[in-house]
Parts: C-alpha cells; structure tokens; sequence
C-alpha cells in the first residue's frame, strides 16, 4: 500500500468546483472562512490536542477539559473574538464542558424568560464568567413531561422569598451539565406556589456554590452522575444531581418577564406574549438539525476516506484488490449517508430562515403559523437526529474492525452524539406531537381551515388520495414533480387512513394511545417529505460553481429513492406506486451511485 | 416513588410458571443449574466486583483484568471445575481478557489443526497455563479476505526451518487479543512457501516473548493498538499489534493435521478432509448465536424493568404518570426484541444439533450437506449479531436519558457486543456468501439437484411463487402454516427474482457485483425464514410448565408478524400478501403486544 495515495487518485476524478462546493455547505462565503479561520486556529494550538484523550481516567480526563475551557477563554479574550467566532471556537475544541451550558443555556434562559432589571444584573456578571451557571430542569424521575416536575418554589410574604425545596428522591435534578463540579448558578425549574396555589412551572436563577471557596450552600446538595457511554464523549462533562432542602432566594430571582410575582405573592400577566417561548424552541431545534448535518458529515468523511483506502478481495493475477468504495454494498450503505448529510445542511437552513419569519410574526402579534412551526421542527429534530446517531454508527461499521478503534474517531462521535436523540424532546415523543398536529390538520380539512407551511400539501389531500404515479422507466424517477407527487401522495394517505382508524374510537384519547405507533409512522412520512421537498428547492436556486448543481441533483434523488425504496412498504401499501415502479427506483438509484464524485 | 415495587406488581400478575421458563431458556434443567451456580459464584465473590471499572484510565483497567484473570484461574483450580463451568465462570467474570483467546481460539486452533505430536506437546503447557497463546490471522490490510494475508512463512530447507516474515506495513498482524501485553505464544497465519512456490495459508505456532523476562524475543516487534469503543469494553483486552523481522521457528511448528510439510519441503496432503474446518466453523457461529440470545436477553431485560418503573406524563387528578411499559409506542419496540431473544435462542439451539449433524456426517466422509450448513450458519451468524447489536442500541434508547449512563449497564453491553458484527466474518460479506449459495440452489432447480436442510423450501419453488394468502381476518395470522408460507414464498420469489436479474448480464460475476445490494435483501428474507421457522418447530416439541408454551408462541407470532410489518415492502412488492392483510398483521400485533406478561 506503501506509495500509493488513493486519495489522491479519488480526488483527480473530481469534476466539480471544490471550492464553491465548501460554500454550498457552509451556506454563505463569510460562514466558510470564518469557520475555516477558527479551526485552523484550534488545530494549530497544542493546548487543545485530542491525543491520548480517550486513554484518560474520569479524574484526567475531567481536568483536562477543565485546562482547555480555561485556555479556550483565555484565547477569546486575547484575541477579541466576537460571539459568533467564540463559539465556533468552543465547537472546534470538539469537548463537551461546562461552557456549553453557561453560553448555550444560562445565558439565553436569562435574556429571554429575564425582566430588563435581571437582565442588566446578572448578564454581565455571566458574560465576563465571574459567575458559571447550569440549566437545572429535568429530574430523576421526570424529563419528558416538564409539567410533573416536583421541585417547589413556596412564595413566603413575611421574607419576600421564594423557599425552593426538593420534596422527594424523584424531585431531585439531574443531568444538568456543569452542575456536578463547577457551577456557581442554576437556572432551576419548580412548581410555582404562592398563597397555597399552585401556578405551573417556572424558572428561578439559584445560586449554588460559595464565590469564596466553591463549596455549595448549606441545604443544597450536589453529586456526580457518574459516567456516560464512550471513554471521552460527555464524561468531560460534569452532568450533576442536585437537592433543595428549604433554600430560600429573594423574590426577584425568579425570572419575570412572562409572569410575576408581586410583593403581596399575586401572579401577575405580563404583556409579552408566552408564545415567544415557542420562537426559542424554534431557534435551539434550527440549531440541533444544523448540529446534526455537521455530526454526520464527519463521519461519512472519515468513512469515505477509508472506503477509498481499504482494499479488499477482487486481486487479478496478483494485483492490488478492489477498492471497498466501489463494491454496490459499501455505495448502498454509504451514499444515501453522505446525501442525508446535504438533505439535513439544507433543510437546517431552511429552518434559520423560518425562525426568522416566526420571529417576525411573534413581534406583529401573529401567531398563525406557530402551531405548524412548532410541529415542523419538532419533527425535524427528531427525524435528522434519530438518523445522524444511526448513521455514525452505520459509518463505524462501514470502516470494518478499524472503525471500532477511538483512532478512527467514529466510536467517540457516536457516543458523544447519541444524546442528542434524547435531549430537547425525545424523539419519539416528538413525532407523537407532530402526529397529533397532522391529525387535527386533517379533521379541520373540511372546515374551510387551510393548513400552512410544510402542511400546505395536505389542502390537496383529495388529489392525493387519487393520483396516480406516472413512472415507466428508470429515469422517469429524476423528475423533481414526479418524486415529491410520490412522498406528498404517501405522507397524505398515511394521514388520512390514520384519521379514520382514529375516527372508530369512542374515546379519541384511547384511539391515539392505541394506534401510536402507527401514528409514529405517519409523522416520519411528513418529515421525510419536508426534507426531499426543501432539498429540491434548494436545486432551484442558483448555485454557484461547475458541476455543483448537477453533484447536489445526485445526492438528492440518492436521499429520496433511497428512502423510497426503504420505505416501500408505505409507498405500495397506499398504492402511491406499483412494485414495477418501486423496482425502477431501486435501478436509478444503482446508477446514481454510480456517478457520486468525492473531494 | 418511594414505597412502590413497580417490578412486584408487574411479577404478581405472571400467570405462567417462571421456574419452567427458565429451564426453557436455558435448554435443560442441568444447564440452568450450572449457569446459576456459576453466576451466584461470581457475584458473590468481592474480587469480581465491576463498580468503577468505567472510571479507570486505560492502564489501571487492565490492571484490574489481569487479577481479575489470576482470581479467576485460582478460583477455577481450587474449586476444580469442569472446563464447562469454568467456560461458565469466565463469562460471569463479564470482561473480555486474554484468557478468553487463550481458551477459545489458541487452544481449539492447536486441537483442530495441530497433529497428535503436536497436541501431546503443546496443549499440557497450554492448559497449566504455562504458555499463553494468541491467534494472530488479521493484518492491517487485510481482515476478510484471509487469502489476501501477506505474512510469509518460507520454508529453509539447509535449517529445516520455516523463516517468518513481514514484508510490508499491510501485513503487520493486527487486533489478536491477548497480542498486546500478554501472550508468549501465538498461532499465526502466513502464506506457506517452499522450494519458491506457494500453498496457500496456514498456521504456525510462534513463541513472541521470553519465558524469562516476557521481553518479545529478537527480530519480533508487539504493540498495543490502542483504545476501542467504550469505557471498559474491550480496553480491558490488549489487542495488538505484531511485526515479524524473519523469525525461524522449526519445521514442526507448523501445524500439520490437514497439510505436511516434509524433510525436503514438499507438501503432503495428509488422509483428514479438508472440510473439517468448516465443521469447526459451524461451532464457533453456533456459539455466536448462542451468545446473541443471551446478550440480548440482557438488554432486554434492563430496559424491560426500567419500562416496568419508570413513569411519564397521562397522571390524572393528581396521581401516578402512567409506567412507560404501558405506551403502545414502546411496547412496539420493546416486545419484539423480547421475541427476538428467545428466537435467537432457539435458533441457536437448533444449530447445535446442527453441528452434532455435520460432525457425524464428516465422520462418516459425507460431505453433502456441508455446504448448506454453511451457508446457514454464516447467515444466521450475520442476522442475528446485526439484530442483537441493533437492538442493544435501541433497549439503551428506551431507557431515554437514564439509557445513557453507564449504570445502566446498556452502554458497555453495546461497546462489548459491537465487534461481533465484525468478527468470524464481516455481517455483510456473510450475507453475499449466502445469496450466492442461494443463487446456486435456484439455478440447480432445473436440474433435478434437490435442495436440502434450510433451503429445502426452494423445492416448492413453483407452489411459492403462485400460493395466495388466505387470511382474512387478524386472528388468521395467528396459524403456523400461513406464517410460514408466507415467509417462504417472500424468500421464494426474491430468490427466483434476483436470479432473472442476473440473468441478464453477460458476465455473472459482473452482475453478482451489480447487484450485490439486492442480493443481500434476498439472503436476509431467507435468513429470517429460517429463525420463524426454528421457533415455531420448538413450540411443536413438549415445552413444559403451565402457561409456557402459550407465552412462546404470542413471542413467536410477535418475533414474525414485526418482521412482517417491518418488511412488508418485501411481502408487498413480490405479491405474497395484499396491503388489506399487512394491515391485518399489524392489528393482530398490536393485540398480542397486551398479552405479554414479565417476570
């Protein structure tokens, strides 16, 4: 193998602008260098090597994150680095810590659920680190389901506090990162109580540690969870466990600007609409599908690499052995991985430019869309993460024996974004409340109600149900109409045949208990649908570059007959297609793997 | 939580008795009662105590193996057990270590293809433990394709020795557990030439380190390869690298049962069939199966108890969340790997018998049934790691964010269990090894070749392809002979429909290779074919205990009709059943998903 470099023979194939296509992928020029800039500047600072990490016991392991979020710090202190490149900084250090949960979530729960008042006192404080704060919600015993929370927050009018106090074992918090070790604050969330009422969930900034010697407070106690799945991955992290025994806070720690408090202990309305936590929900989920695209093209870089290096049966006459990427097997695979890496770039774009239009109705006081918005990227961060956690693995085993070493890097990628699958809304719990929007969607579709945004197909439902697809031969599946009439047909059909199986319960609860899993399904079908169908907007805009469009063209009819043919057992089933057809797509797909060029 | 057995309530409601089940599991009351002792042997003793191991650096963990390795031959010498027991103890010990290659590969590679001299000399050491040995086959370059390996052993016919050689980086020896710190010998595989030609490869046993001083012996060069997936996993192992710098071993190092070498360097084909390989091939897949079913039932059974605990949202007036265990949604992904454990198990109990077969067979030089049995064993092999590894994955998923902490045990079950895809032969390569004998077996049809053993259904080949499926209601689904059918005609017709596609190329290693995806759907219908029908074969044997039988089969009729809704783009698109009856199996599902009862 010695003198060859397949890479480089690979690469001479390449008939597309390179350069243009790093810019497609990062969405705008500005984004590609500035992201560039900062990594070269992560990669060149010994401080933040990666060597040797994963051989690290929990204790080393721990202060050795702890020494680089100090030097990360330290660097964007030095050299002025805005928010933007700080935190594309912290990405490339590529460690989970602390810092993540202070920038990520303290901070932002502070400046939006914060009145003007908490916001001028506690962000600069934050900002400069002179305080470190967690985000202290789930508890043992509850995560999805927000409301059953234990933890209390008791109003006494004699002090003008609030006693926060963790009433049973399950009530304690748990997971919060930066909680187990290091921070001094939490954003902690409780059963708001005054006057022996109960008024929901909300948060209260808590402070946890002494500023003098670390040590938390008298009444609160704090834990460890002890280690997570990978050597390195989130055992960086100081996930924490943490216990209220009757700590009392002044009244103003309560994060106000949606509800207060008043001296007298009366919950009072503000004027700013409780809708705008939907829009941060929107924002955090637009992030995670962006997270999700870059997770996975990491991956299938690495196993692409490797599949153009690893050679494997097929030697003639004694010769070199056939490269593992051009076996159909390894394309099969491998493909439709590197295609749902652009599908979920995309579509994560999208989802930037729909926060900003739901932050621009929020504040004209149109709520109109924040239903289908909220339904939309629920569905999309559960369907690109569920996907990126099974495709890094699906990449591990695509690298043989080598991907099971840490040096291929792909065990601690996995490991390190498996809870994403997990964390902002679990994804199956996710798909059950876009199954549940659908449904109403398609009960109100004959009350004259017109579904928006990605449900707007659905407002052709009677179309749907009869159209018939048109495909006589393999190429005919490379009509941009032809494919998307296919998934708009099968996600409709779903919905509808669900609706009325739904529709022969007395009770529509049980019904919706009953048939989940099925509804599941349907819900998949929407989102696989909204992805294809922003991918092929996107093919209509103009992309710069030779040969990028026509690349991007391939990859996107490789992720949509790709989960054609996975799926289709729903295609056939709703009769959307014929088994010909289905078996057409299945040939266009082995000739499209056929004309995939790599960099 | 507090004061509420969840697991008690769920156990009270058991209507089948659980002593009978538990002997059905494990096969026979004789090996219920072993694997017990040797269980509560371990577990009671503090030396093998596992808390914390996940917190160690690299160094110390291994450590902790090799006197947990030193603990358990003492224990094993003191107490005398039987090569059986202390098979079972080793595995209680739950840490891969070196002695598991010392037992499990050097050893039976000495047995199977060493000659009697041979075995009188090396095993006596081998078993005192006085020498430890690895088996050193895999290469950098080179894992599937052992014909590829490039390691040479060159015979010198003026020393009568053979020169062990490592031409190339490529050909370093890499993975051998056991290799990296602690073996002094290894059975190493090289390519055999003398006189200037070469015999193919075959195997030598190589002393790599002092007895003395344990420094690897001049010429030779051993490194660890470094950490694998997971905290303790397999970083308990020291799989390792190995250079050889033209090492001489004697000419009766080779291991000479099916092939000698003589005096003057000619090869002599000795009188033992060369197919008795294959019949150890068929044992080590047998107890890879084996090993499947119970690893699963492992994770089966913590995400089961956490289902049965855990709680979330449906709290009505104030009162208990509903147990996870009663969501439909995850019932639909628990319950079938439920089923899927006890298929495997059953399965793997089938080849058991299977490998008693071929053994008597090969005796008697038989060797007619050889083929199919290996391509049966490798199919199953390569089906029910790949589920077994899935679904280890998805029991962490269902135990939502707890899933993702080492305490749940389910992390380092998935990071141990991964490289069985991998290992005895890559899951995918498998596969095509089994679509090819497939392809064979339906070319042959015509000629009058009857097909036997697992593919003797291909016999029926023209009933398969025109059968129609009669069920009309759900509960029709619950008949062996539909189910079956069912499967066989989807195997049927995928078979006979690639086989026309292959047809159609000029070449047919060409069209192997161009379809080698399709060709692989093919051998997985076939493989779970054969897993349907071993499990409903074993529920037509006399199962005893009351309720037992009939909990079996509702784990059967869940183990099919999930694979059936799974793959029903499979049943669909070759006609074997009609959208109406997919949709009947999938009701009949859900209702057997509320007759599953726990212990």
């Amino acid at each position: 193998m010695k003198g060859v470099d397949h890479l480089a023979h690979e690469r001479n194939k390449t008939e597309f602008d390179v350069d243009a296509m790093k810019i497609a992928w990062a969405g705008s020029r500005h984004a590609f260098e500035l992201s560039d800039r900062m990594a070269r500047l992560v990669a060149s600072d010994p401080a933040f090597q990666k060597d040797g990490r994963t051989r690290l016991g929990r204790k080393e392991l721990f202060k050795n994150t702890l020494r680089k979020a100090a030097h990360a710090w330290k660097r964007i202190l030095e050299l002025r680095l805005t928010e933007e490149e700080a935190g594309w900084l912290r990405n490339f250090v590529d460690e989970p810590s602390f810092t993540d949960l202070h920038w990520g979530m303290f901070i932002p729960a502070i400046k939006g659920q914060g009145t003007d008042e908490q916001q001028q006192k506690w962000l600069p404080l934050a900002y400069k680190m002179q305080i470190i704060g967690c985000y202290a919600q789930t508890e043992l015993g509850h995560g999805s389901n927000v409301q059953g929370l234990e933890t209390t927050a008791t109003f006494d009018p004699e002090t003008d506090e609030f006693v926060i106090h963790s009433p049973t074992l399950t009530s304690s918090k748990w997971w919060p990162g930066g909680l187990g070790k290091v921070s001094t604050h939490a954003i902690v969330y409780a059963r708001l109580i005054t006057n022996g009422q109960e008024h929901g969930v909300h948060g209260f900034i808590v402070q946890l540690r002494s500023l003098d010697d670390h040590m938390p407070l008298p009444g609160i106690t704090i834990g460890d969870i002890g280690m997570k799945f990978g050597n390195g991955a989130y055992n960086t992290m100081d996930n924490g466990v943490l216990t209220f025994d009757h700590i009392r806070i002044p009244r103003n720690q309560m994060l106000m600007r949606v509800l207060q408090v008043t001296r007298e202990g009366k919950c009072v309305q503000s004027n700013v609409p409780r809708q705008l936590i939907y829009g941060t929900m929107v924002f955090v989920r637009q992030t995670i599908v962006a997270d999700a695209s870059t997770a996975l093209s990491r991956a299938v870089c690495i196993a692409t690499r490797y599949s153009a290096v690893r050679r494997q049966f097929g030697s003639q006459d004694g010769g070199m052995e056939t490269q593992v990427i051009d076996y159909k097997t390894q394309q099969s695979r491998l493909f439709p991985l590197l295609a749902s890496a652009y599908a979920f770039r995309f579509v994560g774009e999208w989802l930037k430019w729909l926060y900003t239009d739901v932050t621009q109705r929020l504040q004209a006081n149109d709520f109109s869309t924040l239903p289908e918005a909220h339904a939309c990227t629920a569905g999309l961060k559960s369907l690109t993460t569920t996907a990126t956690a099974d495709a890094i693995e699906e990449c591990r085993k695509l690298c043989g024996g080598h991907g099971y070493l840490c040096a291929s890097g792909l065990p601690e990628l996995f490991a390190v974004y498996a809870p994403a699958c997990t964390y902002e809304g679990d994804n199956v719990v996710l798909l059950l409340q876009v199954a549940r929007f659908l449904m109403k969607t398609v009960s109100q579709l004959g009350s004259g109600k017109k579904p928006v945004g990605t449900t707007a197909y659905l407002g052709r439902v009677q179309d749907l149900l009869q159209c018939c697809c048109d495909v006589q031969t393999a190429e005919d599946w490379l009509k941009p109409s032809v494919v998307l009439e296919a998934f708009e047909a099968r996600s409709a059909r779903m919905c509808v045949a669900r609706a009325q199986n739904l529709s022969k319960f007395e009770n529509p609860e049980d019904g919706f208990a009953e048939l989940s899993a099925d509804l599941v399904e349907a819900a998949v079908a929407h989102c696989q649908l909204i992805v294809v169908s922003k991918f092929i907007d996107k093919l209509q805009q103009d992309i710069p570059g030779k040969g990028v469009n026509q690349q991007l063209q391939n990859l996107c009819y490789i992720y949509a007959l790709n989960l054609l043919h996975k799926y289709r057992g729903d295609f056939l089933s709703t009769g959307c297609i014929t088994p010909k057809q289905a078996s057409l797509a299945n040939d266009q797909l082995r000739s499209l793997y056929s004309q995939v060029i790599f960099q």
